[in-house]
């Protein structure tokens, strides 16, 4: 039966019409579970709305599993930068004081590491009252040792959950999850994604400047996105300015007709210069056919700034176009720039949305789930047969880049449901 | 039956799932006319797209009803500035060419009055391919003399698009709601809101720095919203600073318990500043009661002043507290640095977004209709029995300056279908 | 004897180039005053540049008169907000204790006030680690009880130094004059003013953009500058998108010929749209002949409004010409965005030189000094004879609205010495 | 004759203050050339300037050589993007029409190489109106064939002016030096430094914010500077989140005591995270050491890398550390960010007075000169043992990496004349 459980997904209803799918609930392994009524209902800012919750029989709101006083809450980041992070941690500071009168909030040091290793910083709404204008992660955060996917992975597959509840603790696990590339195998959009296209859009108009004025000449930007392009595809929609974007999901080659040389050639004939906007996990089957055919006696060091594709795309462009034309390549990479930025206004709200969730889920009794809008279970990429893919290829008129098994692979993913972010309402 | 036609909506499908609803169609009224196969579908880009054309029976892009040669649009801007509105035209424009083949775009200049007073502007991909970085309107706009709701009216009531019927004129007439407050009656979001939203906050920062270096410091600003507190709302969740968010739709008053001066002079005592966000709207009654007791033999430019919530409301607090405590108000007004950026990168797709839809629609034959997501017919207004408003009554944690009639008014308001934008889907 | 010396010029040598003139020093009255090594000499920071000290036979710097120990710093911020306060606040604080070993330094919250009203607040390095980084002053400022004009004045008449002087004491009182406007009277250029004319050019440039896109349209952006048009002078020479720029050192009249109305009248016919720049002091003489045409039994709160020079401009304009040509009028005020934004990278710098030398020159023992560089005893304001002022004349087109009587008085203010920022190097 | 000509400077008076050092005038070579009376005599807008001057008995600005009618000015770009560059197009435009009347101003496309090439641009006041909003040249530049030092040089060494003088020709030739490093060897400050330093600080806040977020997080920052660290010695001061700024001016190594890595290890230990901020060219020569240990008959692309000072350094501390801190590098090359970046308003007023200087010494006959503040003929660098780069070294803590035999070879430097920018008026 547990099996059946790790199979299915589990989600819980956000403020707004999110549905509770399969979540689990404390009740379910802890009896004679105390119930309270929930703080809210006193509250003033929702004593209008507070009369709904009695018609829509929303057992969510109706009652708590947790007194304001006996709730201790830990608040841990873990994985890369992304912005709006420490707008989350100001919401669930601010949100568990306000609306539940939880006073006992902690922060985990240094990301999940911190859980054994490190201090704890007590979060006050005082502490955290101005968070949400700097970039990063106040408790700090680390990679490797934690991925994000892994712990979305363990909550879903009740890794940390299963624990607790074998114990029979009164621990409410709730996971936001968090990815600047939007690739999160559960939820359609991750907090930070606007501010990151925003921003992507910036570095495209450096990009786009620089190309303009030379002769021939090219610019290329390398923007986050290992496993799908989402930045990649709304960055280029965003700034109108990019010649060709270059995406994990979607396969392209270098030399002959129909790749990506002959492209490059045939638009700095026509226009003088472009733009070239490539994904981090674009062509990496390229790059790993290339590396066999050089000397891989060479420091490692070397081995490792061949991997960055941008870095890798623009001396082949130098090297070879050189007989055909003359010119002059740019490249950039702003991922460090983006990651670190605060939220922008739309983050902020959203951020502010997805920690009240956590919230009242948590406080709910529901454990060992994520927040987020419109779950899904499969990994989230971009449907390149979907029209904003369409839209996108046809703002740069590049070609596809796909020959026709692609075509047939590609309508096999289309069978499948579609995703919020791949479809047309922002 | 032209009555009951006027009773209904007419909507129209956007590319990625918005409905199409008893629009009109050219057909209806122009017999035997024409329909030509759709160049979309030798258009690369939409190749792999195209396939799901002939599954979905899309009837929309199935067929046009225009030769691109035959084809002259017009574009027309109307109203106030809003962040977008040159993005929109450039996309009506590079739409057209690229995807339709269309060449022949003339700008009107100067807003609906250019249709028989000025000279218009030949509009190419090369001469807008710029454009969307700059705020304004490149082909001019005017006020007054054409209200956008006038002409969403005109359009819905088939003024203009009855006219062109009764001649039998085969002229496909389609509007793209513009607003910068976002309260158009007939879609639930406008291109620029997010952009408003973002620059509104920048505001509301510098007023909360302001406020926050002064003893007793008020910081007011005020921001759009005539009819709708939507931007005030967002900014004010978004930013995260604000004591106090007074916007049309949720009446007030300054004297007496629970009223506004009790509120500031609380927030005063407890934290030394405040930030108070006012919708232009707001208190409007106010201040005309408050008229009544003026002299009123005075210079109409004194008069039209006064009406300026944000100086009048300034104003008050300094006289008002003078008695109890001693503060510095600093009064904000940002309105014309809001109007006048260039939209956002989220901003900017969803112009993109907006503009296909208009041009597939009225490249298919229909006509008359307003493009948008989620059509409905009531003007568009904060709903304060939503939960939008109570988290943002929980994150100021102003009172609701409600009396019990206003709440069961309220209620009955929330019985009615919900919106987007007062939803929690951001 | 004192008499004399209140007419001096008090200036201190900055660390490059600027002079000691006539700055008292503690060892004046206080006989037997103890000197000690500067710490500097074994900064290591400073090793190589400390050779030259002894070299340069650098007095300044050679011996200190405080020891690290002894020292309480107190530091206290007056007058309105002004981008820098903070980094010049930040850069005392890390100055004394990386510089010269001082750990007491002391906030005096809310302004000159504070002093005997009060509470203080440490500074440490690492409590004003990121202030720089915010706008205002994180230990509050205040208005009208003192005025910076008055500080630097009773700093330069001894009102405080002198006091102190004739008690004895051993106090160094150190001015950083701050002033948004730069009509300082002492020195040439005041901190945060590249930041303010930055920003002004953001409203200056959105006011354009207002205005070029309704027939007619007039964009006024209102600046600061009650005493001088520093602010409006270099705003409006940095954006190129002004048509009239006017200040209060330039005297202008509205009605008849080569008056306003008429410039205005013939721009719009030209362009059909202008920008117009009042510097907040301007035109106050036409206001005040104003008002008595107005019946002045209204309400206090209604002069005030009208005393504000952009809104009675606007509101003449619209009244005024509305016989000719019906226009847009947008006015824009941008003063509390532009006084509450964080200092750019060209201030910051700036104002880690005032304070440093600030510390090094009370370190050293002198007292009631001010720092800036060439220092000057008039008010600080832009002389329209100059050729600053015609470079602007220049770029707007803009009549000089001067009539022979001006010109001959202008050029009595011309024989006297001249000011960096209305000379020519920036 | 010829030679000693040549090792003389050929400045020019800027307007307000700049000298006049033995420019060559048109006059020396060409016989009874007629001189007209200056036109700006005549502009009202100088019309109070004018008078004076007669009394300084200015002859810079008293006739022309030029009529309006006969001037075909062209205007060319060259080497990399800086911002202000088409402000100085736009003023040099401007100026020419407005100021003197001329209006046959061509742009040549493409730099240097454009005058045998390429088209040319007809360049209008309205064609340039704009463009001092956008970055790049809108003329087009190249690198490599045209060294702007080399240009220079020419300039100065009569390359072309020679040439011209030998064939008797009525040209004047005007060099506006432009490079982003700050680095030319005439002039003291260039256009477009302000607004990269403060684009550069952007750069240094993320790095900050990311290193912030990890355990041992270090963000390495390059900035632009390949022969002097002017940039990354103000983005450094202005931002103050930097523990350690490395130039090329200032030479240090990495292993051992009194190296880089013990500095990183002890500040990582202190603070726990650091920000390194590395200029081009700095530690140039550690690289080419290094590449002899490595195998050379790798492909040319990977040394290309390794060149990169940024790139290299965060390998090497990867590397070299890990033996003792386990840590993350995030490497950041804002480099093209920089380039592309529209002017900031001190900026803008900067490329105004530089390109009117250009207007009025070509008008009044000079030629064969460069404009620009305090000319000086060596290359300009950082200085390091002047007070700005002590005050750095203590605003950073970090060591000065040099050993006595550097120290020595810095004060023999110290004796030579002394540079604005490393000087303390900013």
């Amino acid at each position: 039966m547990e099996n059946t459980e790790n199979n299915k997904t589990k989600s819980v209803a956000g403020e707004g019409g999110y549905m509770l799918e399969d979540v689990p609930h404390l009740s379910e392994y802890i009896s004679h579970l105390p119930a309270y009524v929930n703080p809210l209902q006193d509250n003033p800012s929702y004593s209008v709305v507070k009369q709904n919750f009695v018609n829509e029989d929303d057992s969510v709101t109706q009652k708590v599993y947790f007194e304001s006083d006996e709730v201790l809450a830990c608040i841990v980041t873990c994985g890369g930068l992304c912005p709006g992070t420490n707008t989350v941690i100001r919401e669930l500071v601010c949100g568990l004081h306000y609306l539940y009168g939880v006073s006992s909030v902690l922060g985990i040091e240094g990301g999940y590491r911190g859980f054994y290793s490190k201090n704890t910083i007590t979060l006050t709404p005082r502490f955290v009252d101005d968070i949400h204008k700097r970039g990063g992660s106040i408790i700090g955060t680390s990679q490797g040792g934690c991925d994000i996917l892994k712990i979305v992975d363990s909550i879903q597959d009740r890794g940390i959950n299963q624990e607790i509840r074998k114990r029979g603790l009164k621990v409410a696990v709730v996971g936001i999850p968090k990815t600047i590339d939007n690739d999160i195998p559960v939820i359609d959009k991750s907090f930070g994604f606007d501010t990151s296209v925003e921003e992507a859009q910036r570095a495209i108009n450096a990009a786009h400047v620089e190309a303009e004025s030379f002769e021939n000449g090219v610019g290329v930007v390398k923007l986050m996105g290992r496993y799908s392009g989402f930045i990649a595809m709304y960055a280029t929609l965003a700034s109108r300015d990019v010649d060709c974007c270059l995406i994990p999901e979607s396969p392209f080659y270098l030399e002959g007709p129909g790749g990506l040389f002959e492209y490059i050639r045939k638009r700095l004939k026509e226009n003088g210069h472009m733009v070239l906007v490539i994904a981090d996990g674009a062509g990496q089957e390229l790059i790993t056919e290339n590396m066999h055919t050089i000397d891989l006696q060479q420091d490692a060091s070397v081995n490792k700034s061949l991997e960055d594709i941008g870095l890798w795309i623009t001396q082949k462009i130098k090297v070879s176009s050189v007989l055909v034309l003359a010119f002059d390549v740019a490249k950039s990479d702003p991922t460090y720039m983006i990651r670190a930025i605060p939220s922008n206004a739309s983050d902020n709200i959203y951020c502010t949305l997805l920690a009240h969730s956590a919230i009242h889920g948590a406080m709910a009794g529901y454990t060992g789930f994520v927040v987020g809008p419109r779950i899904n279970e499969r990994r989230n990429r971009v449907v390149i047969t979907d029209r904003m893919w369409a839209r996108l290829l046809s703002s740069t008129n590049q070609p596809s880049f796909l020959d026709p098994k692609d075509v047939v692979e590609a309508k096999k993913e289309r069978a499948q449901p579609n995703q919020l972010l791949s479809g047309d309402n922002p």
